[in-house]
């Protein structure tokens, strides 16, 4: 045996492991990242990234709208999908190379292939590679992330039903789509697509849309969907789906007719990639998917680590960067490594309106048994909304009643994705109303309704 | 004497002053606000809010240009500048409505006027009040404000030489603009202007433009106006301007020959509005043209207080709401109030790129003492700011390497004057590098860059 030795191998190259890669190369240890097809990941590749560059062609494609309220008319406008489409797959593309670069960079050793687990020889495990060759590193971890989710008796056929990755190449328009699911994903497709001229229906199972959200941030949200014109459907299950030449014909749940369209998009979720890992036989426990793991990426099975989506919920790229980097750092025995706590992973979704949250729902809260004291302010009474044109939506803050911690804040409207970061800082702080309070938000910015929220808590908000 | 008597009376309606009596009010106090023209004052009906509108009326037709970039086309682009403007004082019309509706919910009385200060007679101080009436207060909150600070022998004509308030409500476009002064509202309007289609010619007298901020801050920033096509000319003081009908004539000294434009707009400060209040004889007083005040707004004289633009730079409409509420709430003798701390106010400019920092500069940091660790982090790093399409600019930190405490923060670049809170929050809570490493920051948005900032200071950054 004389496979290459390292001290860690990170199999898949997603947001979790390239990261978790360069940290250990930072540290001074030997780096392999083992990745089957892109660098960066689906978040940079089928993802985040991509989904952000389609997004804002819908968004300059919106601001035109809007221009003649600012006293700006323009002549006919042309969107050329194939040039919307080729973009966003050149900035995915521009951030992959980037991604090479840095670990190349970092002298982290790369690898395209698909990667097995081995036996142990020592303290070294051995990792078959389908090249034909072998490796073997002191530490593994996998971070192999996840895909879509399927339904039961429904498979995506790539022409007529959809995933999130041939939604994002779409060749031409449909006329008209039906989304299932209303997760993030599926929020963003039907806010994009909708942008673009396509009719669209989105459905979900649960009794409301962005589940995962405050209550009061999905009621606003599914207005809003409403009011620019998409259908929304909640409460209802799909069934059957059927396609021929024309499109699909779906069919629910206790729902009489169904639903026809030119096209659908599954968003129903997603499943972490276990399979053909090795992992059979080892200590390795799975749960419903996806990989069980401890605070600092520890499986049962010592040397075997596991980060991001493979490891279940939430789904989100800065989580599994995160975990990369405590599990790296718990890996090289620094001290003062802490596991995420809970309620520290904000969440974004990049539909219009905008929604970033942090921390405990209301209801999460409640249940939970505190006693609270919420706060909301309308972006109606923000100076810098209204200049923009842009004062739909609101802050909803939630705090303990006992001990003034924030324990969670809820946003909806303008720029949100960009704010939420100022109360994740609260949160790590472990602040209370009283430093939130104390601090000066800048004028004009929108920022200013995330101080009036906490206000409102209290009772001295200014502006309503 | 049967003034009408109040707990807190005070003198101006802008941002300072409103905000004050709205926390009297809410306090339990009787306030007054006496306003000689209009409530929201110079920020909502001349400042900040009116400039918003216009600039994102500007960044509307730049948003144009780039269009084509994501697939997006327009026939001919035609901008209606009449509209611009009335939609911007509409802005601050609704705005200012808002805040007389404030104001009456808090049964705060407001009183149309220009007041002075009359004698004590007991523990209460007489306003007149130039409609002939008085009234008497136990405390007296000025909070007058500022205006534009003229050059000795050049003077603002309101046609060829403007002030803010002119060149905010323009009738027409000039072809060419000459810009006195490159602090924020310089440069605000060098941008707005420039994106409208006027040749602009920013100068300073200073070595560099926005002096105020970290020089790195002020170097990207002219470079990037020079880029747009903004002439910038720095170093060069403004001896002489002459008008005729083709517009303005100005010479600086050293240099040769005059600069010719259509017109000019000064913008070299502003000097608080100290005169004709009745302060003289007081024991307030004065520096260089602003009220002298301790950090709760007391001035020389029991009973008279002052907070805002009237007590000195900087001259910001949240630090003079904050200011107001420390002042009531110090009056009211409220426990835990707190002076603003030094390095707490967020500035922000919000020309194209978009400028926000707080806390010190590195420069200043160094004078200050500190031994520093500084990190930087370019947004052509971050996958956001590329999918957006504008990725230039940079995050700048300042820690004292000893203490690891975030002294400033500087950034120039897209949505920057959103993004500061961040920081505005961590000063608050005194946060040290560690907290602001362990915090998770959400993907993809421009935030993550200010994480990377953090880690870069101490040779940890992922993403450069």
């Amino acid at each position: 045996m004389n496979a290459p030795q390292f001290d860690i191998a990170v199999i898949g190259g997603g947001p979790g492991g390239y990261v978790a890669a360069i940290r250990a190369a930072q540290l001074g240890m030997k780096a392999v990242v083992i990745e089957r097809e892109h660098l960066g990941g689906i978040c940079l590749n089928w993802g985040c990234i991509p989904t952000k560059a389609l997004l804002r062609a819908a968004e300059l494609r919106h601001s035109i709208d809007e221009m003649k309220d600012f006293g700006i008319t323009v002549g006919e406008v042309k969107i050329d999908l194939g040039a919307v489409v080729a973009r966003s797959r050149k900035v995915a593309g521009r951030l992959s190379m980037g991604v090479k670069h840095l670990l190349k960079k970092n002298k982290v050793t790369v690898i395209e292939a698909r990667a097995k687990l081995g036996p142990k020889s020592g303290d070294m495990r051995h990792i078959e590679l389908d090249n034909g060759s072998q490796i073997a590193a002191k530490h593994v971890i996998v971070a192999t992330g996840a895909r879509a989710r399927a339904l039961p008796g429904i498979a995506a056929d790539g022409t007529h039903i959809l995933t999130y990755r041939e939604a994002m190449v779409p060749g031409d328009l449909p006329e008209s789509l039906i989304i299932i699911g209303s997760g993030a994903i599926g929020a963003e497709f039907a806010s994009f697509y909708h942008d673009m001229g396509v009719k669209v229906t989105l459905v979900e199972a649960m009794d409301r849309i962005l589940p995962v959200e405050d209550t009061e941030v999905s009621a606003f949200v599914q207005k809003t969907f409403e009011k620019r014109g998409i259908s929304v459907m909640t409460g209802v299950k799909l069934s059957k789906v059927t396609t021929d030449k024309n499109g699909v014909s779906a069919s629910f749940d206790g729902v009489d007719a169904p639903l026809q369209a030119s096209r659908m998009i599954l968003a129903v979720g997603i499943t972490g990639n276990v399979e053909d890992l090795g992992l059979d036989g080892s200590a390795v426990k799975l749960d419903r998917g996806h990989i069980v793991t401890d605070g600092f990426g520890r499986t049962g099975e010592a040397g075997i680590y596991a980060i991001g989506d493979v490891t279940g919920p939430p789904w989100l790229a800065h989580k599994a960067s995160h975990e990369g980097i405590i599990c790296v750092e718990a890996i090289a025995g620094l001290a003062d490594v802490h596991a995420i706590a809970p309620g520290a992973v904000p969440g974004c979704t990049y539909c219009r309106p905008q929604v970033a949250s942090v921390g405990l729902t209301e209801a999460a809260a409640l249940a939970a048994g505190h006693d609270v004291r919420v706060g909301r302010f309308p972006f109606a009474g923000n100076g810098k909304a209204i200049a923009l044109g842009d004062d739909g939506g609101f802050v909803k803050t939630i705090f303990d009643r006992k001990t003034g911690e924030l324990l969670g804040a809820h946003m909806v409207g303008p720029e949100v994705t960009e704010l939420i970061q100022g109360y994740a800082v609260a949160r790590t702080l472990e602040a209370t109303e009283a430093e939130l309070m104390a601090t000066i938000f800048p004028h004009p910015t929108l920022s200013e309704a995330m101080h009036e929220s906490v206000l409102d808590a209290y009772g001295r908000a200014i502006h309503f």
